[in-house]
């Protein structure tokens, strides 16, 4: 017993909007717990149509469509199921009186080409739309136990979708049977380690089969996604948390946090419990970290604010940055980046000050001075300063290697206020 | 003659992404002119891929997968369409050389587990992948003019496929004849109107058929997508261009650019060829406008940089904003935003100094003051400072309120150096 996802619109195959619907959909199978192994996108074409549902039918038992229950001519989904299954249509009433009452209530009314939205093949259930005019449908096409098939259709447009799914497709899909078995995730998160070096490391893990552990690579992090199945969630976070619990002792620092929790997050939350705040003095970034750490809300209880230093002569004005060792190792050198570091946290009166400094591209290398040499200053509460050089490569696009500065100073701050 | 994308991942089933891969390739096709009729999103699961293919080669010519090129054992792709057309797999030294290059640049060692990333079917061309590891394929499986099939392969981080799709893919699939009828596009950008308003404005012109006009709302800004079917670009341009300019003219000033013009482009053009400098200061948006405008190349021409003034003592201290004044009228206010603007300007030495303070929500709103109301100021070469407040509502979310305050300011800047 598996679930199909099939989306029916030429506008999707033209790629005019993107196809958020089966990504609702799929999370939505997911946590009731319904196997989901495949996801089809087809055009407003009834030849094409009958072709993808013979396809679906040998593999799956719930077919879910969405789109194509509009009134215009190129909408076909339903007249296309009918027909597959050699079904008629019959007018309901019912959603006649629907569709006028809506139009009346907004002073207008129903044009002929709504009564096609009537139309429902014969023992199929109305599944109702309160938003729109366009109902869809519940069909058990057969209920025999060996070979059972049940459709279920929803209008393309976004909000109504959800909202007959939440309303109507979940108490029947429960009515089913469904939704006792649930999948639940934890996403652990990690910088300072690549894709592979990781799944070496967790290994045996991967080989779990409930929960199962799953590597992805992500822009300037590694994700870890555990998933286990079980009767509740409780049940689930159960199962996946001695797992989880493993894979972060064996990541150690690599670790930094799970689900919503970015590095930025995850740095605001360590400066908030301890009381420390922090100044930034950015380059090459020109306030990108800056704007990282602001978009977590309440960020102004640790956040005081920064330079953004992009020429050298703000560099030396405001961040004090000496002539001499600017001209002699150039803007982008350890020295400079301590100096601005040590700077911010002084003109703000901050715990921490954090600097960048670096060749972002495509312009501004030099011979010995590639693009995405990065960097990273850091000062802190004890008067230290300290800086690490990066290298990003310099294959790099330019708002990738802007991405990675701020990601690896942000890392830079979290590990430096755990080893305390 | 037809493609198909397939997407390979079982974070796609789960709902864990959602699939931008398809809709970017579906726009492309679009534009070359090949027919695209079904989509198709499968798991990480070898007899499944299976299935997927044969369906797909029983009714498309050319099949686009995504994903599953990773090192790791559920990365599947290469191998489930070799094995599906018995073809063995042989190592290709020019891709270890690269990945080993890479690993190298980054000061690491390529694991054992990125061997199978150079695992290629005998008679498959490699796709070249210059920002990633995981490179691409192109197999012309059989060339026989009836039934002919050409499979490429992509890894499933976007911004690789994407160039890879551009720098090989399309070369490739014009040397083999397509992108003759062509699609071609502008897409003209608008800031200060909204899209209905926009839409009755050039009413007429949404009837057109060749080239089609068509509204679009978007993150702060409205588009107008003008699309012509020609034989080549330049007949395709030649079409859209009158009707562009007719649009242009009835916009005024409310048009700001077209395709890749973004409001942050179009004012460092401005800038950079009027030879005007400019300093930010940023409360609520920490750092964001400094980001958006050092994203493009060769910003450090204009753009000096800025302070970050997220806690009211930055601005007293380093933007000497009054303190009777911050007291009186609050940080959120036309006055502290105009002594923002103007002291940047003077630390920096800049021509133009910015500023935005606001409430970017959730808290930090009071009875006279909402989430949403943002303050910008504007210094200019002449002297003269002025600020504009502007309401985004107390229903938006923070990153909203924060991207439309960076925005505003970029197109107050705008408007000031085009009416000069």
């Amino acid at each position: 017993m598996s679930a199909e996802i099939i989306c029916i619109g030429t506008e999707l195959l033209l790629g005019d909007i993107l196809n958020t619907n089966c990504h609702y959909l799929a999370q939505e199978l997911a946590s009731l717990g319904i196997p989901h192994y495949y996801q089809t996108v087809v055009g407003d074409n009834l030849a094409r149509i009958h072709q993808v549902i013979d396809t679906a039918i040998a593999r799956s038992s719930i077919l879910i469509f969405t789109g194509g229950l509009g009134p215009t001519p190129d909408d076909l989904t339903t007249e296309a199921i009918a027909s597959f299954f050699n079904t008629s249509l019959e007018e309901r009433p019912e959603i006649i009186t629907d569709i006028t009452k809506k139009f009346a209530s907004i002073g207008r009314k129903m044009t002929s080409s709504n009564r096609k939205q009537a139309l429902i093949p014969q023992g199929a259930q109305i599944l109702p739309n309160p938003s729109g005019t366009a109902p869809g449908m519940i069909w058990e096409v057969s209920k025999e136990s060996q070979d059972s098939l049940t459709i279920l259709t929803f209008p393309g447009v976004p909000s109504e979708m959800k909202r007959m799914w939440r309303d109507t497709a979940i108490p029947f899909l429960k009515s089913q049977g469904w939704g006792k078995d649930i999948i639940h995730s934890q996403m652990l998160r990690f910088r300072g380690i690549g894709e592979s070096a990781l799944a070496e490391k967790v290994a045996p893990l991967l080989e779990l089969t409930n929960p199962t552990v799953a590597p992805y690579a992500s822009r300037g992090e590694v994700r870890l996604r555990v998933s286990a199945k079980a009767k509740s969630k409780a049940e689930a976070i159960a199962l996946i948390e001695p797992v989880a619990q493993k894979i972060q002792e064996i990541a150690g620092l690599d670790y930094f946090g799970s689900d919503e929790e970015s590095l930025a997050v995850v740095v605001c939350k360590l400066l908030s419990d301890r009381k420390k705040t922090l100044a930034v003095a950015e380059s090459c970034t020109g306030g990108s970290l800056g704007a990282m750490l602001t978009a977590i809300p309440g960020s102004s209880q640790y956040f005081k604010g920064g330079i953004i230093a992009y020429a050298n002569e703000v560099k030396t004005r405001l961040l004090k940055v000496n002539t001499t060792d600017l001209d002699q190792f150039g803007a982008v050198s350890d020295l400079v980046a301590q100096q601005m570091a040590q700077e911010v946290k002084q003109v703000l009166g901050t715990d921490y000050g954090i600097s960048i400094t670096g060749i972002a591209g495509p312009d501004g290398s030099t011979e010995t001075k590639p693009v995405g040499l990065v960097y990273i200053g850091l000062a802190t509460p004890n008067g230290q300063v300290s800086s690490k050089e990066c290298r990003f490569g310099d294959r790099r696009e330019r708002s990738l290697v802007r991405h990675l500065s701020a990601y690896t100073a942000l890392d830079i701050i979290r590990r430096q206020i755990l080893s305390f």
